[in-house]
């Protein structure tokens, strides 16, 4: 974290993060987001800690791996996504962590989505804007993912927020897990749950569409259910959508394609573990081992890119 | 924070979260939540910093403030509930200090509901259970509040959680928002969605209901909705309410007589505004002022208490 925080400042990026986002695409020619998932059962030796270490140890070494990650992939990618659980899993020293991992991913300059699936209720729901939202806020990150359980005006105070901040947000839509139907695929007046949240975060984005076509209301719909992401891209003009459940999750290239637009933009596919943790990957095992984790971290990620670059622009 | 947390310790405490709220709801003989949700704007000269002040400095007033309303309100009250999000604004400073006021609060013997309405998918929901849930995880947080929208399969590892470290969690049921009915509201298959996620968390409950005839899944409903609490109580055998929405969001003891069970136990109703900030209220503003910040939450939470206990045990 940058020692210098204040409250109270003003905003510093004014160039949509809907238009960031699909231009970074563009210039880099990737669609990947690579998630920051750090796991210490996972680590490389030698930053994995022994059973019982300090959590600021641990917390110390999710740092070092991050941070090495971010630079293994840095000119590959538009976009990182750290997922705040790990962090918080390890208490406050985590937390510094946290906003050291990406305090070092805007300064190699990838656009920064945090994984924190954060709502609440009024003010509340301020304070979570203004904590994550925008680059003069404490955590600065571009975008941050929000659940919509708590209804439409908990998530105006986030929209408010995008629009002071040129930031954006990702709404659980279609989520990833098999139980993600217990309440998102119940049909209620002829709409599934998740088809409400859709048409709310397409209407929310109509006013608010910048060059690129796109508004800063985006939403998740996971890789898993390749008939509701086409059918979900094709009910949500405007609205970029955050695939995850690609890698290790199952799925393939062949399911996303159907989240990208006429041009190959409007959506980013996420991994995790199948790029961070490449170098336990059976294929990747030989030639780098875990003495050269960032490699592999870096030849996976180029072959998601290929993978991706392969069906995007095929997809209509 | 503790220095010496460290990963992979075993659980430490064995009494059921339920048998432990509830018992000391008896003991208190309250049913008030204190909610700890410090914002810089309403706090007491000279507690209070001035607008760009460091981030690390409002990080130690909201330390020191929840800390004088804890030691206010200790022998009073049964439990304590930080939100999240008004820490998490003030970036690792603010986590800091959120991990300082839990610790505090444990010390004066209050249980601890962190309000941070979390979930994720599978072994990230699992980073949350493990962060949150135990006297053993960093945070030290004896109940978490939690959002279904990701489904059962995402609330499955925070109930594990509860088996292993004899802790709790608040599913959101019916929040008391106006917008809360957005999808909460929503009838598919003859029953609203609040019910759904009513039904899920009896179930669960069933074969987890400690001496108090309680288990560890709770429910969150707000207190804006006196219809649906009584429905709701009634649908809920098994299940503690924690009651948002009383005081500076419109909710009084009648509103919130149905959450209780015939003892006049089974739910606690929270207040954050009205009680850590009373010394803002007109009708004790004269009497205490800001000198007096702590007498003033004294009071306000010995007032609640009264209004509660005159309706809890009257109720059915």
């Amino acid at each position: 974290m940058s020692a210098q925080q204040t409250s109270g400042q003003p905003s510093a990026v004014t160039k949509p993060w809907s238009d960031r986002l699909c231009d970074a695409i563009r210039d880099r020619n990737s669609a990947v987001c690579v998630g920051l998932d750090p796991r210490n059962e996972q680590l490389p030796a030698p930053l994995r800690c022994p059973a019982g270490a300090p959590m600021s140890q641990v917390a110390a070494a999710y740092r070092e791996f991050c941070n090495g990650i971010i630079d293994a992939v840095a000119d590959l990618v538009p976009v990182v996504k750290p997922q705040a659980a790990f962090f918080e899993q390890l208490g406050p020293a985590g937390m510094v962590a946290l906003g050291e991992v990406i305090d070092h991913a805007i300064a190699a300059g990838l656009l920064v989505v945090l994984d924190g699936k954060r709502n609440d209720i009024g003010t509340t729901a301020e304070a979570y804007a203004a904590a994550y939202l925008g680059s003069t806020s404490p955590w600065r990150c571009d975008c941050l993912t929000v659940s919509p359980y708590l209804g439409d005006d908990s998530l105006d105070p986030f929209v408010a927020a995008c629009d002071q901040t040129a930031s954006g947000i990702f709404v659980l839509v279609k989520t990833s897990n098999p139980g993600g139907g217990f309440l998102q695929d119940q049909v209620a007046g002829e709409l599934a749950i998740y088809r409400h949240v859709a048409r709310w975060v397409t209407k929310t984005n109509q006013s608010r569409l910048g060059a690129s076509g796109y508004g800063p209301v985006g939403a998740v719909v996971g890789a898993t259910y390749p008939a509701q992401l086409a059918e979900l891209r094709a009910a949500m003009p405007g609205t970029i959508i955050l695939v995850p459940g690609f890698g290790a999750q199952g799925g393939a290239a062949a399911d996303v394609a159907g989240g990208f637009d006429a041009t190959g933009n409007g959506a980013i596919v996420n991994n995790s573990r199948h790029i961070i943790f490449a170098y336990q990957r059976k294929e990747y095992a030989d030639t780098y081992g875990a003495a050269r984790w960032q490699d592999a971290a870096r030849v996976a990620t180029q072959e998601m890119n290929q993978q991706l670059n392969a069906v995007r622009f095929t997809s209509r």
